[in-house]
């Protein structure tokens, strides 16, 4: 039997790392990296770095295989991730199949928690449905970088008693969001905060948290947007890459 | 200047716990505990057993308060938690003021994560804006009982580029609840699920998560509900107390 461990590491900070997932990856024999392009390949360095500071006997090896693209511009968004997950999980499938021997344990290494926005574990039970490998999966979670922008806010996630939604920049620009009073935006890449009506709306907002370059702004939309929108072009353009989080609370 | 820090030690699995929490036991002088009766008191003990198992010197000391209890049964619930986190905000303050000297560092272990239905955070700034006495505080992200769920259930918490609610048993049963396909549903006393409308919808339900007296049940609700609220009252009887959530995905 082959076994696959899906390892939440954590959003940013090496140290969000859970005592589950450093013994996690002691048990891996092969870590499965995805290539997203250049622009990407600080995140695949970070990953390297956790292994190298975490495992102990290091007689484990690294696969890495291109990640492919999902289709962009007007295009059915569902439809691009269903395709791109369906590239994906012949990728994934490949690998398990040619690159893990039996008896051996195979790693994907998911940044912030697997659960939340990553196509892991949806590829994972894709490939079992359709029987072309065997192997048993577990899920080790990792903190999110919805927990680190709270905790370097602060702030409570939640109003006393009350909902709170997490959701996509993309459902915030359509207007699908609902009416509760604490809503939290990811993968947005189009300063979609600027849609939210109620300007008297309190923004959380950050960027590479838990890491150096972290950026935090906050206070009411119509007093930071533009600086937001400003400080997170700027520092796109100086990393190359962002990843940025935000919470939206009603007053 | 006194530090504070509010540490999350996750929910359940002594290993969700954090380096980054690791390393924050570690600065603590002096544990704050708030003692919720003889049913909770495993949490408590929990909490000590943490400290021991992850503190390397042991020079800290504990504190225990008694929390003083939310009043229930016919009362609005929104203004009992306020007066209960008002009578928590005078013990932590009394605490703060005379169990910890200049200098000193203080801890507060929470269970999960303190952004989510936690009133750590919301009570130290309470505290910090009557100017009643002076701290600087921190807060460490933990593992949710909701990541803990579905790590175990093995499935991601939202569909693709879909929402996420995050909500109460008490909403759920008032009807306070948008239309997002994934729900989770935390802290609910009185079996809420019964007053979901579609009985297709996927229910994945856990107790005791991460910990050896884990139950894990899921299943479309009109086949599993009523076998939940068995299994949970005789876990409930059995064990003195319960802390389970739920994952609600419509179809």
């Amino acid at each position: 039997m082959k076994k696959l461990l899906v390892i939440g590491i954590g959003a940013g900070n090496p140290d969000y790392i859970t005592l589950q997932a450093v013994k996690a990856l002691n048990q891996v024999d092969v870590f499965f990296l995805m290539d997203k392009g250049e622009s990407k390949n600080k995140l695949i360095d970070l990953r390297r770095e956790i292994c190298e500071r975490y495992i102990t006997e290091p007689d484990y090896r690294f696969v890495e295989a291109h990640c492919p693209e999902r289709e962009r511009g007007d295009v059915d968004y569902k439809a691009s991730v269903d395709d791109l997950n369906f590239a994906k999980q012949q990728t994934y499938e490949r690998m398990i199949l040619e690159e893990m021997a039996d008896g051996e344990c195979g790693g994907f290494l998911v940044w912030g928690d697997p659960a939340l926005y990553d196509s892991t574990i949806r590829i994972l039970q894709a490939i079992q449905a359709s029987g072309a490998c065997t192997f048993e999966f577990d899920v080790i979670p990792g903190i999110t970088s919805v927990q680190a922008l709270t905790a370097q806010h602060k702030v409570p996630l939640n109003q006393i008693g009350r909902s709170v939604e997490i959701t996509t920049g993309r459902r915030l620009a359509a207007g699908q969001v609902s009416d509760a009073d604490s809503v939290v935006v990811m993968l947005d890449a189009h300063d979609s905060y600027h849609h939210v009506a109620d300007q008297e709306t309190y923004i959380y907002w950050g960027a590479y948290l838990g890491t150096p370059d972290e950026i935090l702004i906050s206070g009411q939309l119509k007093e930071v947007a533009d600086e937001i929108e400003r400080v997170r072009k700027a520092a796109r353009l100086a990393n190359g890459w962002i990843m940025d989080t935000y919470l939206l609370r009603k007053s």
